[in-house]
């Protein structure tokens, strides 16, 4: 069963400089991790529910299996990519595993 | 530029009940939304982050452009999948939409 690892950051004092950031930096720390079937960076637009726009991004990183991702994380470019997320996600980020239906 | 639609499902109070109708009535509603390109479903596992569990659920909808994206939600299956998730929704549920990068 698929699973991924799913990101949402919340939102930055400076999102263009958040975003320099995460997509010259943090993009290629995460493309180096281990066992990456594929992930996809997005930029919230909108709250489609009118409700606040708490995120300022989500980020999806797929893998084959539970222990495909333990292991990624495990990993030196996993640690790499985690101590990256501790320096740049603003407080109230969050971070979840899920298994894809 | 490719749009999605994000929707985070916060706790419900039976989660294999909401499961059930969730996979066998609201799939099959969001399979219908004209200009759909893909959608993925995941059920939250754990807080990578050790904080809160605070969603059961994420369901991303894929369209080609912001336009799509507004179409779909305008269309009759699309204001019926909306129905379903106003039904089905816990407090606290969020619905974001997102560009992706």
């Amino acid at each position: 069963m698929t699973v991924k690892l799913v990101v949402l950051y919340s939102q930055p004092d400076d999102a263009d400089a958040f975003d320099e950031h995460y997509l010259a930096v943090h993009g290629p720390l995460v493309e180096a991790v281990p066992g990456l079937l594929r992930w996809e960076g997005a930029r919230f637009d909108a709250a489609a529910d009118r409700g606040e726009q708490t995120y300022h991004r989500i980020a999806e990183l797929w893998f084959e299996d539970m222990p495909s991702l333990q292991e990624a994380l495990g990993s030196d470019a996993g640690k790499a990519t985690a101590r990256d997320y501790g320096q740049i996600a603003p407080p109230g980020s969050r971070m979840f595993i899920a298994t894809v239906d």
